[in-house]
């Protein structure tokens, strides 16, 4: 016998998991293409070159890369992607001719990344990308914030908070303080804010470059560390911080498209508490230089963030020489469903169908067959039961599942042209119920569970 | 600069490919959720054991095998999964005390195979399974072929023929010819009927052993041609066939089944005319032992099934010494958007929302986001162009892209609180509607458009 675990760091997503979070995932593309996103998909295996290429992934990725070979094929020359981004920028450099701009993609699919297994980390899950290409405008600033809005709001979400910078406040400050060299090291530093307080930050910013810091005098260590601990909070800041950053051309435009993008968002209809602004926050990634975003549960901060983003002045720099930018965000699946699960918020089920048709012992079996294709026809899932065992094992199969009402016709019932309808919640049974009035029946029966809080 | 080429044998799948595909798929994941099918997902990388024990692949499926390392990982240890058969049964037997019988699943993902390249043959390729667990009953034979049915008619396609046969007619018939042992190259040359004809198959059933053949004499060839070729058609075949092959209890098992399977289809409503039986078909794997299905679209044979399947006897043998029957088919996503996309019927495009509101320049840009939202709101689809460019280029992209409708909102517009309403079909233009009545303009125009059969 082979052992059926699954490789270390992998795992299996059983249908508990799954159906919560296809009805997710469903609620996520219907969002993107409401907004004029359109799919693409690209291989899970990509050239080795192009996951490597200068800029393309950080060290720490590029360690944790699957390399992918086949008999006859040359070593090191494919692997699995590690993000959607890289080969979206391929993909852009390669068909955006064809596509055209401004180009709104999404994309949904699997990354690995083999990373040392620890609880809660997977070296393979699901990103949900989506990106407009080819334009500068703030408008595509604001909506990639919407979309964040709306999709998690689609997944039962409302409680989240959306955090905006733009860069060029920081990088405007770095600037004016001379510091552009050293902009790295700075970023790194202010994005572990959170955890590690403003006094950790200050090490990190003051102690030498030798040993990982950044190397600043105290002076211009503590401009940096007010900033992002003094501007946080909604619009009325940008005021203060106009006054307090002086005059910059880059903190000017920054500030002006948060500006900007807070009105746009108030013109959406989407509610200004849900947003924050955070003077301080440089997500990581160098590539960023205008609006980032990350976005927290409120209360369930400590997951980090489920939804990232920002924009890019030139995406695809590694693949063509003509200048695309670009903004756009991630959502991470997992993460948000870690999060939810542990919140207690996901409604967990076995089965997405609400009736099981019984297959009763000496009833004609093309009977239960008929009644269960009529539901669906009238658009309620229905399942069969295969086997014409026991009525009672039947009805705990269907208990068990979650399926909510059980239509049972024995033999009698056949002869005489009528049904049973069992709730598998209160285990009431209605007997005798005319087999012409099927649908209406189970359609109300379900209604009436529905109002008592356990309908489908 | 690094070419942005894909690796050979894989491709990019444009939003031109994508989105009549994520149609079908989401057709395809309500068909099978609507008769109880659960989705599952496991991991795209297994432990090389599980992918490579005996019986797991057929010889060729694992040469083409892809093997996968990261760093610090031992070589040989991980691969790329060929099929989603292999993870079921791994899943089955790690998790079937859990998931309890009957157990049906659906699932939905790209497996990779070394192929040498070669047109309309992909590296890695979209499997849609699904598959009844833990029951030997006819009514999961039946329903197997009415969820084909069910998820190709959900595809638009409707002039199919789904072929049936049970394992156990030719079993029987080998039996009875002493022919038990030579079964695998008898089904293998049986298989080959329709590509290489009666006298091809007569060829390699009478050819020495050593040369590939099955070596029989000309009379055992002529009994099992005969079935093969003559066999063929309705219901009423079965009758003969029961006469001509005599007594023996595996055939007689076998044509019983079949003749429950059709009386269960024709109760579930669905059209005898789409299904045939044909007593020859093997359907290569060795693992089947019961009914068999392929489907091949009426007049596109030559794209082979593209929806096949069967019944095991014992799915998980490799993995638990648990006995679990079952049944169930693939759909091959690829092959049937080939196929469609070669019979001119994918609608091909490049957008899925039918209106793109206009950036006009000297418009607040806060107006068309704010009806762009109204219009989603109303669950009209819309994209609102992110640069203040020149209207005609606006309107330009709309037409390339494929919005039906445009909504365009000058300054003089703004302050009368009119807009102007544009047919990207007709080019016609109405102007200065009410923006109070934004929504209901919007849906009566999508509608004559419809009805003019250029609507969404």
């Amino acid at each position: 016998m082979i052992d059926p675990r699954v490789a270390s760091g992998l795992r299996d997503l059983p249908p508990s998991v799954m159906i919560p979070r296809e009805r997710i995932l469903a609620g996520f593309r219907e969002t993107f293409a409401s907004f004029g996103f359109v799919p693409i998909e690209t291989p899970h295996i990509e050239r080795m070159e192009v996951l490597t290429g200068k800029g393309a992934g950080s060290d720490e990725v590029l360690r944790q890369i699957f390399e992918v070979t086949n008999k006859g094929g040359t070593p090191g020359e494919l692997a699995l992607r590690f993000d959607l981004t890289v080969p979206l920028a391929r993909f852009v450099a390669k068909h955006i001719d064809e596509l055209g701009i401004p180009f709104k993609r999404y994309a949904i699919g699997s990354v690995f990344r083999g990373e040392r297994p620890a609880k809660g980390r997977f070296r393979e899950f699901t990103q949900c990308d989506f990106d407009t290409i080819g334009t500068e405008s703030v408008l595509a600033d604001a909506e990639t914030a919407q979309v964040i809005h709306a999709a998690l709001t689609t997944a039962g979400v409302s409680d989240f908070t959306i955090t905006l910078n733009d860069r060029r406040v920081l990088t405007g400050l770095l600037d004016s303080l001379g510091l552009e060299s050293r902009s790295g090291s700075v970023l790194r530093a202010l994005d572990k804010l959170d955890k590690i307080g403003a006094d950790g930050v200050r090490d990190e910013l003051t102690k030498a470059a030798e040993v990982g810091g950044a190397g600043l005098p105290v002076d211009q260590c503590e401009q940096i560390v007010e900033l992002a601990v003094r501007f946080r909070g909604g619009e009325e800041i940008l005021d203060d911080a106009m006054k307090a950053l002086g005059a910059n051309s880059l903190v000017e435009k920054g500030i002006a498209n948060l500006r900007m993008v807070l009105e746009i968002l108030a013109a959406a209809g989407v509610s200004p508490d849900q947003f924050r602004i955070n003077l301080g926050l440089a997500r990581g990634l160098d590539y960023y230089t205008g609006i980032v975003f990350e976005t927290t549960v409120n209360g369930w901060e400590k997951f980090g963030s489920v939804a990232s983003g920002g924009r890019y002045d030139n995406l695809a720099s590694l693949f063509t020489p003509r200048r695309l930018p670009g903004v756009g965000a991630s959502i991470g699946l997992d993460r948000l469903l870690a999060l939810l699960d542990e919140a207690g918020r996901l409604k967990s089920s076995a089965t997405t169908v609400p009736v099981l048709v019984a297959n009763f012992p000496g009833t004609d079996p093309a009977v239960p067959v008929k009644l269960a294709a009529r539901l669906r026809a009238a658009g309620i899932g229905a399942e069969v039961f295969p086997d014409a065992i026991s009525i009672g094992k039947q009805m705990g199969y269907g208990s068990k599942r979650g399926h909510k009402l059980a239509v049972i016709v024995g033999p009698d019932e056949q002869a005489n042209r009528v049904f049973n309808l069992r709730s598998l919640i209160t285990r009431q049974e209605d007997k005798g119920l005319d087999l012409s009035v099927l649908e209406d029946s189970v359609e109300s029966a379900l209604e009436i569970l529905k109002q008592e809080g356990a309908g489908p």
